[in-house]
């Protein structure tokens, strides 16, 4: 369903739940895809999101509402909710989602709900339960099918229609030796292309891509864009299989990291929730603007220390939005190159230095550039030639230096293990403005009769 | 393989290749896989490029190198070699790469492809050069299964034996009916699973999710993402399905459209090319910040028309930087929000109106707050609170105006079909720059005995 369509899919259900319609209601709910009604139950209140799930007939409909709801609507909306009904549900979810929803709630309602699951399930959950959320093993279903090197297709797939029933999408099947290290890969296809007596050993893949439980979630996804793999295998420290990321958890974690990558560079919190009240997105985004404000009374400080010389020539201050207005635009450039570059696995964080320089290299010529045309017209409009150098080089000295640390920045804080993006937006915005505004005075300082 | 091992890996190739050790390369070359070797070519020369290239042995391995190398790369490549050599890879290659690469190349050069090609091979390759790049037809693989509702499992399982050996990932297999309309799906293991002469009419879901040849290739990864599906079947107006977008190239699609994004709205070009010279970056980056530049005049002229009021209360000048500050990061906030909002598919180019006014309300507090903190601040410094005032509202209307704007130009241009990421960046901080120092000096002047 497009973007238009899903909210007028809203709007008709907005209007039927004023008009208590139950019947209709009734009707589209049910025939509605999961993922369709997730995004419909953002935009309703509690109330109204307990009314049309009353409606829903279908356990396995409600089980993927479950998965593809957002978190943070997900616990309002199971807060009241018996265990018995939410453990029902559970039991149709994949596992990982079952696993992320128990982490979120409190330990004793957790435990209620995973002693309502069956011996087998539990133990599942709680063993995912043992990993990082943001890792290989957080996010990693423990159902997969590992299969021994000396088996035939055709016992395969006999084995694929009696005992994995159950499997969600069984697109490679793994191959393990005596000791159950994973040894190779072979595709649903193959088998069933392939004589019905050839063993699995024959036909196999040896290459196999795999990934650590404690493997992070970002990596992962990076792998299964990279090789262009359905699925990829994830391992304990003793190569042994665990459970397998599917490719479209993959998609949701790119467009989840790329959009915290978009907001954190701009400093406005992690989430995108549209449907937030204007107080509360108040209160999100005012922290990050605290560094601005401060960066920019320290500015002001600066300013202030040469208030004499701007005494003297008072069209010095006029200067000041273009310079800093340069260097931070120089700045923005490199630290998303950089940030980008790290996300996408493009450059690494063993490459600091010649990034950097060559980051710093761009800014001088960028800014000789620049600051040469700002110099000619400060020239033309003064008629003073010193003038064009000291707001030629203020130029330039902004946009060097602010091409230098909006690299340097999101590299040293990936080395220490910060995540590049949160560092880089307001910050480095904020040192550039300060660090160009005290060049600039004190470039003007030396060169011009004051 | 992880970012630092294939830089590892690029860093042994290059000194194998320095020593000219031959047997060495061929080893490793014939054994590291084409996406790895893919991201080595990125950063060697033309001459390093074809002496590892005439290292491959294997046609299939040539043309998954071909698939993933990146276009610059691959059509440099390509130039000197024989037709009938790059019509021999292209025959391992999937039809929508043979397509993209064919519609890069010069006519003759394209058509002397072509020829080579057996007829039905050229036929389907013409067939998706038909098709815009970036729409679902352009980036669609014409191999997929379609079948006749009242086939049996078993007929079917037998002539995926036979006739569709060379379908590279079928997951699915579409449904049509007497008149080739797209009627139903059904995954691979449902089929092995079932008794073997069930229909397929009996075991198929009907509510199949499709897309048409003329769908933006974003709005296919938007919903191949939302509704968690491997593959998406591609139907022409009449509802015949003509091909399948696959899960693969929809995360290469969100990886790429994100890193766009980044580097639009950072007005630092459309492609990350970190293997791209200093000149070449520096010639990419430079016209995006002319904006930024002439912005910074028009601010400049607008000071100089104060100068007057300036020469009066020469401190007025030091509050520009944190006046501009608190506008601009506000700004790019609500940007942020919508770009990455609209991209995502979570807002609506119908909510413009909402949007705006929820971006002006958040805008507006926010003003306040850190208004009011600098008016506080000005107060203390100068005991004169009728210029606490005057940057207190000048803080107040600049991040109003930010907000505003911020959100209100992305919403505009998505609306006559400009890129929202496009036109934000740069465009977008540069008339907040000018309107924030234009209001304060105007509050000033209304203000302040000048």
């Amino acid at each position: 369903m497009s973007v238009d369509r899903t909210r007028l899919l809203l709007d008709t259900i907005k209007r039927l739940l004023r008009r208590g319609a139950s019947s209709h209601l009734h009707k589209i709910v049910n025939k509605t895809h999961a993922a369709d009604l997730a995004f419909v139950f953002r935009f309703l209140t509690l109330r109204e999101q307990e009314a049309l799930f009353s409606f829903m007939d279908n356990v396995q409909q409600e089980a993927m509402l479950f998965s593809e709801l957002e978190e943070e609507v997900l616990l309002k909306l199971i807060e009241d909710m018996p265990a018995e009904k939410i453990a029902g549900i559970m039991a149709q979810m994949p596992k990982d989602d079952v696993a992320d929803l128990l982490g979120k709630l409190s330990d004793e309602r957790s435990q209620a709900l995973l002693d309502l699951m069956t011996e087998e399930e539990s133990e599942e959950v709680e063993e995912l339960l043992r990993y990082d959320e943001e890792t290989a093993g957080g996010i990693m279903l423990p159902d997969f099918i590992a299969l021994k090197e000396d088996a035939t297709a055709r016992e395969v797939i006999e084995a694929l229609q009696k005992d994995y029933i159950d499997i969600e999408m069984p697109f490679y099947l793994y191959v393990v030796d005596d000791h159950g290290h994973l040894v190779g890969v072979i595709s649903l296809r193959q088998l069933v292309v392939v004589p019905p007596h050839t063993k699995l050993k024959a036909i196999m893949a040896t290459d196999v891509v795999s990934v650590q439980t404690d493997t992070d979630q970002e990596e992962v996804a990076r792998i299964v864009a990279r090789y262009n793999i359905l699925a990829v295998p994830v391992v304990d420290e003793n190569n042994n299989p665990v459970g397998i990321v599917t490719v479209d958890d993959v998609v949701d974690i790119i467009r989840e990291e790329a959009t915290e990558d978009f907001l954190k560079m701009a400093g406005a919190g992690e989430d995108l929730v549209e449907s937030q009240s204007v107080f509360k997105s108040t209160r999100t985004r005012l922290p990050w603007l605290l560094a601005s404000w401060i960066g920019g009374v320290i500015a002001f400080f600066i300013i202030c220390h040469f208030e004499s010389s701007l005494n003297k020539l008072i069209f010095l201050a006029a200067f000041i939005p273009v310079i800093m207005g340069m260097g931070g635009n120089v700045g923005t450039q490199s630290s998303t190159i950089v940030v980008r570059g790290l996300a996408t696995g493009r450059l690494s964080i063993k490459q600091i230095w010649e990034v950097v320089f060559k980051e710093l290299a761009i800014g001088f010529l960028l800014g000789f550039f620049y600051g040469f045309l700002l110099g000619f017209v400060a020239h033309l409009r003064y008629d003073m030639w010193l003038l064009g150098v000291t707001v030629g080089l203020a130029v330039l000295s902004s946009m060097t230096i602010a091409a230098s640390v909006g690299s340097l920045v999101p590299m040293v804080f990936a080395r220490i293990n910060i995540d590049p993006a949160v560092a880089t937006g307001p910050f480095v915005t904020t040192a550039i403005d300060i660090l160009s505004v005290f060049f600039y005075f004190q470039i003007a300082t030396l060169l011009l009769p004051l």
